[in-house]
């Protein structure tokens, strides 16, 4: 029996790293679709077909789903800095909207019947009221593109909406940001604080390696259409993290506690969950979360002393 | 005094070319943006300073902004053929989303305090539920965008909802397209019917001319970040229209009445006013249209007995 193939978008990315040894561990054949070389390839060329392809380029990413005929899409591309959407909002509306236009639309084209996994967020917006930032702008913008083109056009389309995803990788996250400080005052003694606005601000931290086996479940087996919220359940503080991280190091965890009227306090997104997380349906499909929180810290504080 | 100054998007358009003669004839000096110099222009360029811009071209749109620094922006350019949309809907997305956020960060950044008033659309839908066609998609990110860039950026954006727009020029409208017909059969003898699906649908159909005194005055008076319906509240058939035109001709209006239940039937779009039109906000400034149906016609067709 042929392997089931599929096509991992922003294979360079957090999540796209994790996604591509995740699926090529349990037997897929796994191709990494990359804007470009930038990051280093954590898996060699042997094993996953790499593709460099910038999805704002419509008829190059429509060739690739032409040549590949995917089984499975996992969309994983797209940019997710709040404060960076904040400079340049139009690239953020390119990156994640008309990127994921030009995807779906070669789908449509080239294999219809492809399952589509769109990686949405918790900070997009409720579109009857107001964004908080141009970011939850373009992510509320991509779920209702992928729920129309769902609709309009009966592509296969699935939305997954991870609460605040962590673990060793190139992400942006408060955890690795903290570890990244934490290992250059552990290795070589640079002093860099974090600032931190909002210490008692609670999330839900999300291994990406769990995130992983529910994209997985979703693909298989998700209803089509659907928008599925993807998290543990688990609240933590920045302050829990911050201590959590001082049980893991040697060294005192390099923070600044900021003034929370900071202007910049309420610039930055932080995970809203206004109607409260609603985890039944993902649940319903057998998925549970088995990654403690603080292996998942020490596995980020791993990854940057190998790293640093 | 000097002049105040006007920027019109798609001035080659149907609503662009009425834009620049009423503005004109108002007393504003008209900045003419257009894609292309596809359509003939109706005025001199004596009275009407013409620039060709592309708005897919973030940097072209901002630099026009950068060097005219306009009082106000009529932003009329954009696609609005439904079936077209079907086929093209990545086409759409660019011509109608991502032109409105090239022009809105081009005034974001070179002159915030212009007063932009943004063409939006009856076919819009409403965002929790789904569409009916990409272009009523577009239409509505265009209308979140706008709202969206008043709030983040604090730009002056006012949001007019006209219902469906008549009268002499380049319009592919109910009207228009069955007024051509007409003078075909009456000038050239050639018999193309118009097929019609359905009959008996009723749309308030707006001259041009009178909704072009509504969109100055939303320039002047209406309020920052608000969206305004405009129509007449009076509704007509499409067999009225018919009729209408029967009235004005010699030759029998050619159309053909088509099966309720062709497949093209669902497919195109007509307004859909489901929480009824709400046009308190427009006639509290004074605002009433002022020209007759039957005149509306006679000046469509006459607009064809000269061009064909």
């Amino acid at each position: 029996m042929s392997k089931e193939r599929i096509l991992i978008t922003g294979a360079n990315g957090f999540t796209g790293q994790h996604a591509c040894s995740h699926f090529l561990n349990n037997g897929y054949e796994v191709i990494a679709l990359k804007r470009n070389q930038q990051h280093t390839d954590q898996l060699s060329q042997d094993q996953v077909q790499s593709i460099l392809c910038d999805l704002t380029d419509e008829e190059a990413i429509a060739n690739v789903i032409k040549e590949t005929k995917p089984d499975y899409i996992l969309h994983a591309a797209g940019k997710n800095d709040v404060m960076e959407s904040w400079q340049n909002p139009s690239m953020y509306l390119k990156a994640n909207v008309m990127a994921t236009i030009h995807l779906l639309e070669g789908v449509r084209k080239y294999k219809s019947d492809t399952r589509v996994l769109v990686v949405g967020s918790a900070l997009e917006y409720n579109p009857t009221q107001r964004p908080n930032h141009p970011y939850g702008l373009t992510k509320t913008f991509q779920s209702l593109i992928s729920k129309s083109w769902q609709t309009l056009f009966n592509l296969s389309i699935i939305i997954a909406k991870p609460t605040n995803l962590i673990g060793a990788g190139p992400s942006r996250g408060f955890c690795s940001l903290l570890a990244e400080r934490i290992v250059k005052l552990e290795k070589y003694n640079i002093y860099e604080p974090l600032q931190v606005y909002h210490p008692n601000q609670v999330r839900d931290f999300l291994d990406i390696r769990d995130c992983l086996k529910a994209y997985e479940i979703l693909l298989k087996k998700g209803d089509i259409g659907e928008v599925y919220p993807i998290g543990t359940g688990n609240f933590h503080s920045l302050k829990e993290v911050i201590n959590q991280y001082q049980l893991l190091t040697n060294v005192p965890v390099p923070v600044e506690i900021m003034d929370q009227n900071h202007k910049l306090a309420n610039k930055n997104g932080h995970s809203v969950y206004e109607h409260g997380l609603d985890l039944s349906k993902i649940r319903k499909l057998n998925w549970n979360p088995s990654i403690p929180f603080s292996s998942s810290l020490n596995s980020i504080l791993s990854y940057y002393r190998q790293k640093l």
